[in-house]
């Protein structure tokens, strides 16, 4: 066995324990092989020093969309409605293909270095992407957001046949690393027409449906008035849910909304600070997480965030789920970090998201001897309320080292930042 | 002039644009001498190297409890009135003066590693912390915090006996970098008696007040139902608010409370962590700021927070601010900058803040060259919505270097994280 020796740090086990121990990973199949402190390591296996650190499952940003870090800081304190129509779609607009693989590959050194080995992104050019994640080492679902409104049928087709066209090309990709999914953009953006005609195809290839839903009060009532529905019944009974299906934000759900997504089956991605920063609302996650729904978490674009960083998104998550619940036992460390984890990787159909035999091999390790996480009281309060991106010493994926010793090994991260730089510039440029 | 050269960075002016420049420190002062592009520089200054950069105001963390990092994550997910009740207070009560003082040295260190330079501390055994402060080259305001809820009219009395003699001691300490208040822990832990007894006795010795109000709704009603007023109206009663006075919280606060502090002319101190972690609620910040009220920013304890990484909270300040409002547009970036540096340092009386001449020379350079800071659309923004406390390179206090290229040189940290682990873990052990 071609194998890698994470040791001498403490791991984070499934059910929220810590324990003093090392991992074994199996590289050839990509998975872990171990976990304890008598493993039987092989004497080829490369040693990962994980020493004054915590061994946690790669996070996963169950919602994005990477390659608008391209837009980072480029307008801000706006709602949302205004912001898409007044910056981010005039320049979006303009975007080339180039671009979007600057764009990837700066958010992809970005989560690699802040711990994140898996996300799922719903953008254009989606091929640009998949090239960055597969160069990158790194693990993700991936769509081309098709969106109808303002389109001539033949143009909403075309959106939707390339976006089915990518999904079935690319499933699978990336030695499977690279899954994909079908993403119409929201339940107001797409025309019900193209739900019933493109999601049956979808299941029928086994590509999950990601779209974005009830993110504002602005997109709940235009269904409510039309549909006489709650959005996420209209979404039922556009069979948009179901077991392998996920929706991003579901901040104005109601209580039978979240019924629903429990029976179906189907996920809800939170995104606290992109719900915060646009002034969305606050999500009902103690009450999905009541109800049974999958919760993942994800940090949507860095254009509304504004960094991919889970760590943040995961103490966002702890913080507001209280206020949302208006009692601060709700969402707490042990719910955030599944959330960011495991609830992450069943959002997005991976295998990921537990540091246990048989699970993917992706993990993060954090160095613990700093300041902000001393004294040890309580590691997953830790992870949850102090810890941040900048802590991860290194990240594995699907067994291979994307970082070690804070080093990327998989991205030319000065390059990176130098075309995004570049790109970005002349992106605004030609929009303005 | 023994002078510092912080050069060949970008400055973050007070009217927040960002300028190319270097700034120039007279040491002997303590002051900010110049800045600019094309400053004379003393033959034999010290340079600092800021390329790459931006140079900020120090940040202002105008409320916390610094030796309570003891207690991160030693109890989470809880109401702020339960916490007190039945983790804080008893694990209190076994509090050392040693304890106090390894708290606040592992705070210490973790505030000069995330570029904040100034903080107001409540708490106990306050020459311990102030010892700590003179040691570190942190500037700070502090004050014994009395509480009298629960005890006798002698223990009370002699709870504000110490809380006076301290702040008459030490006001001026360090050369000037330690300044004092008198603090009675809040409107509803201290009988009005006290109140009406020791404020005027601060008044005279020219020390500013600073508590904790209006935080929860509990601490609001009892209040209202007793006095039958607000509770900034009985604060008013009792001259609590005054210029120089500063609130802690200010969450549940009213339009003619916001009114009186605006007349009065006394600052608000937001904690917009720890109002989200104890769920108590969202303060009407932009309020605030539009009806002319002071506002600094602070972390509060790092048991409820859980860090004291002011960068963390100059963004929730920023995200929380619009939830608040309903609106995207409130507390925007530039208003979160000011509240953390300028608005921070107005709310606790020092001359700090700002990157100008004359000015006390209170500065952090931030490191730009990283993935999550690219591209430079607006660096305003990415201080607000994507830096965080590791991004800091330097940090210089009273024109004095704190930190140099990421190593704090005024404490030892590694020393100073193992003191804070084992009195924690025996403070722990004699509480239980």
């Amino acid at each position: 066995m071609h194998a890698l020796y994470v040791a001498g740090g403490h791991v984070l086990r499934p059910d929220g324990t810590i324990v003093e121990g090392d991992v074994l990973v199996d590289r050839d199949a990509g998975r872990i092989d171990a976990v304890g402190s008598d493993i039987a390591v092989p004497a080829d296996a490369e040693t990962l020093d994980a020493a004054g650190g915590l061994v946690i499952p790669g996070l996963v940003n169950a919602h994005t969309h990477v390659a608008m870090t391209l837009l980072r800081g480029y307008a801000d304190d706006k709602p949302l409605d205004a912001w898409l129509q007044e910056d981010v779609w005039p320049v979006e607009a303009e975007l080339e293909p180039a671009d979007v693989a600057a764009g990837a590959r700066l958010g992809v050194a970005e989560m690699i270095r802040s711990g994140t080995t898996a996300f799922a992104d719903m953008y254009f050019e989606m091929d640009q992407v998949a090239d960055v994640v597969a160069e990158s080492g790194m693990r993700a679902r991936l769509g081309h957001g098709a969106i109808t409104v303002g389109k001539d049928a033949d143009a909403a087709h075309a959106d939707f046949e390339t976006a089915l066209a990518f999904a079935r090309e690319y499933d699978g990709a990336a030695d499977g690393r690279i899954s994909t999914m079908l993403t119409p953009h929201s339940l107001t953006t797409v025309d019900e027409t193209y739900y019933r005609e493109y999601v049956p195809q979808a299941r029928e290839a086994g590509i999950p449906v990601h779209v974005h839903a009830n993110e504002t009060t602005d997109e709940v009532e235009p269904i409510v008035s039309e549909s006489g529905q709650r959005p996420l019944a209209y979404a039922d009974d556009l069979d948009v849910l179901a077991p392998d299906s996920f929706l991003a934000h579901c901040v104005h759900v109601d209580a039978g909304e979240i019924d629903l997504l429990a029976e179906r089956g189907t996920a809800a991605v939170h995104c606290p600070a992109s719900n915060m920063k646009l002034a969305s609302g606050m999500a009902p996650v103690q009450a999905m997480l009541d109800a049974g729904v999958t919760v993942g978490l994800g940090t949507d674009g860095a254009a509304s965030n504004n960094d991919l960083d889970m760590f943040d998104e995961l103490r966002d998550a702890a913080m507001l789920g209280k206020l949302a619940a208006d009692d601060a036992s709700a969402v707490d460390a042990q719910a955030a970090v599944e959330m960011a984890t495991v609830g992450g990787a069943a959002a997005i159909g991976i295998d990921s998201g537990r540091i246990e035999p048989g699970a993917n091999a992706d993990l993060a390790v954090v160095d613990l001897e700093v300041p902000h996480l001393t004294p040890r009281h309580d590691l997953v309060s830790h992870l949850a309320y102090a810890a941040r991106g900048s802590d991860v010493r290194h990240t594995v994926c699907d067994g291979e080292l994307l970082m070690r010793d804070r080093e990327v090994l998989t991205v030319d991260v000065d390059a990176a930042r130098a075309a995004a730089q570049e790109r970005a510039t002349a992106l605004v440029e030609r929009a303005a």
